[in-house]
């Protein structure tokens, strides 16, 4: 594996699952495999979750680690070619990155999008760019428009969780929030989801809130949130602003909270979230509260996913 | 040890400040006791010698540690319950803190009162909290109304440094300051002092600056500092805000602060402060600058009083 | 080595060149000499290079290395003697210091100028009380009006890239900038290249740039940029604020920026600056992106750079 930026980046799904699953149940087995080698976590946004699981995910394959925390440590970053440099930018990622390359064996990025123009998001500018110029593996710990960890664990946690020998019906239901989201967890899952190709993947939100159909295509699309939970296994809730009319909060309708009422009528499902979750905003207490949740397994299983994939970039077929 | 929260965690006083002294001898004695564990150390406010002397303490232990501002690195958390999260906190630590448990074999957290409610402070509901629902040791790195890290290390300062075969004078006189600041150190000093018994213990501050009973029952109270002074082995310093009428500052009055004519009457005492002091506000540079002064050797005891903590939560008795 | 602060701490200039290039071609050949020992890394301003390349010399000589972000991670500090402190500081580096010192090995700080005051930046104030009081080495990290780490980075990056047997001829150059920054890199630059006495060293500037003679003496002053460019073999560009009239910017003329076209008259010099560096204000994109640019080259020696003189302060003679 290269980079680890979208699920393209993956010859095989259910290989690197297995490879997770096995770093769960012996965290310590390859604990030479990254001996003097070094992991770079800069981060350009704030992160609990994935801070802590892949850097504890590189500790355990032998790796050292150093946190950077972009503009709070150091310094803004400059995208644009051939700016002129005479504003509140102090360094251009031309400059920035093929040091950081020459620093690190591995580099990880987190880089949230602006919402604010569509094209720069979607053409995952701030990365591509860093992949372009560090010249080593480089490694999303989520960027504008993706967040591939993320949907590795989730599909990890489905995998464990789910014993029966027929397909899951997964449920991606869009949830209230106060804030203007990126659109990444709920891409990166229907492109995940879509890809493992072993579920039947239904997507309900309400109108406005269509996704990027290169995410979503191969998923039912059902706009009644009730119909779309009859019968599901697992259910992900998540928030995400509008794309077509890029980042904005047209419906933040509270019927749309998942609630344990709404769970009555799905195959006792599994609720799924990739925190930090609004309680009672987005999903309720009720439910949180509920063995339903597994939120804190597929959180927990972050450390696994990033072991595997940190493992693979380290060239550990 | 389950947790650390208060002397109430601590079989023997004398058992510990021995450990701790062991430590101080050879550093690196138990260095694979904490060998494939790791601490994780949660700052939901700033700290420096707290900071440095548990990673230090941690590390010579064999574990790794990982630092987490939060807020500053991630999420303003929530602790009320049943909250509706429409507002700024983005977590609830009925969610952050069972992840934090699977990340982690020992959590420190930092977490500062308001100094606005007084049930909840005294209820200690975020520390709380957090043991409640982490799921692992929890270590108070200070918390609202206890600071139990520095009062082991003044106990174990005072025993290295006192070599008579008597009760010492021991007095905790009130000092003013610029700013309303927690009663933690004192509370706790006068709650590991009184828990110890081996000293005859004097507290000494202006009227309206009473602490909680629960705290210093035992302790003398003397309301004029110069006859609390008289005959004094050691003199620990330290500002606090009112108890009664919560959080304020009703006397500042500059003749509190501790001066070297005020020592003379003392039997040569040695001078403590937890630090930071607000140098010439607090206590004077005549006796910061002087032998008398211990702050430096208290300060550097942190590490030892960590490291002995830290190997009973790890389990070694 | 005692301390690392100034040229006048380095015995033999060739000697920890050569001792930074053999930790360059094998990074971890003393692995062991900094077992059991702890870098401190202080941080008053912020960093990238810096923090990241001294941390990871320290850990090649098998350090613990802590980070630690004073005013963000902790505290304001108080560098004046005698202060009253009822104001913003919260803790004298009287104090602060010594507990550093019982907590590490080896002292990093950094400390940027304040450009208000020449006497106190120039007497380099905050780094010398650290020194004062900290009682183990110190390691400046770029301090009021020097950055030795940086110079040291220059002249082994000149050494390795300089093949042939004469002097090379070297110019610093001003360059525009939008904001006020140090003499630090140039100050720093001027002493080194001048100690270490093998080139053939021109300084270029607008009027009312001087730099301070105890650093510049010994080098060339030509105020035509051209004519000074003539006949270069490296080129170092750099902003600084002036010297005489402190802290200012009186001319930021742009013609004083690095072309290609201006380097047409020198020996295919090799351009040099130490980063960050503003695109198209002090450098032009062409040149940045040209095989004549080592800019890249001379931010990754930092590593070794460091590396050589934590060595020094192990006491690897």
């Amino acid at each position: 594996m290269k980079n680890f930026i979208s699920v393209a980046d993956v010859d095989n799904i259910d290989a690197l699952v297995a490879k997770a699953l096995a770093f769960k149940k012996e965290a310590l087995k390859s604990q030479t495999l990254g001996a003097n080698k070094r992991l770079g976590l800069l981060f350009l946004n704030p992160s609990m979750r994935t801070r802590l699981s892949t850097q504890i995910a590189a500790e355990n394959l032998g790796m050292k680690v150093i946190v950077f925390n972009v503009g709070q440590d150091g310094w803004a970053l400059e995208f644009e070619d051939e700016a002129i440099m005479s504003g509140n930018t102090v360094e251009h990622v031309k400059d920035a990155a093929p040091i950081l390359g020459k620093y690190f064996d591995v580099l990880g990025i987190r880089t949230f999008p602006s919402l604010q123009n569509k094209v720069d998001d979607y053409s995952e500018l701030y990365i591509q760019q860093f992949m372009k110029y560090a010249g080593i593996p480089v490694l999303s710990l989520e960027s504008a428009t993706l967040h591939p960890l993320q949907s590795l664990t989730d599909i990890i946690t489905i995998q464990e969780t789910f014993r029966e020998q027929r397909r899951p019906r997964i449920v991606l239901t869009w949830a209230p929030h106060v804030k203007a989201l990126p659109q990444c967890v709920a891409n990166s899952f229907a492109q995940w989801v879509n890809a493992w190709g072993k579920a039947d993947f239904v997507i309900t939100h309400p109108e406005d809130y269509e996704l990027d159909e290169k995410f979503t295509k191969g998923a039912t699309y059902e706009p009644n949130q009730d119909k779309a939970l009859h019968g599901a296994d697992f259910v992900y809730v998540k928030n995400w602003s509008t794309y077509t009319d890029y980042g904005r909060i047209y419906n933040n309708d509270p019927a749309w909270m998942l609630t344990a009422k709404k769970l009555e009528s799905t195959n006792n499902a599994r609720v799924m979230h990739c925190l930090p979750v609004r309680r009672n905003v987005e999903l309720s207490d009720e439910i949180l509260d509920s063995a339903n949740s597994i939120v804190t397994q597929q959180a927990s299983n972050r450390v696994w996913a990033a072991q595997a994939v940190i493992s693979e970039l380290l060239g550990n077929k």
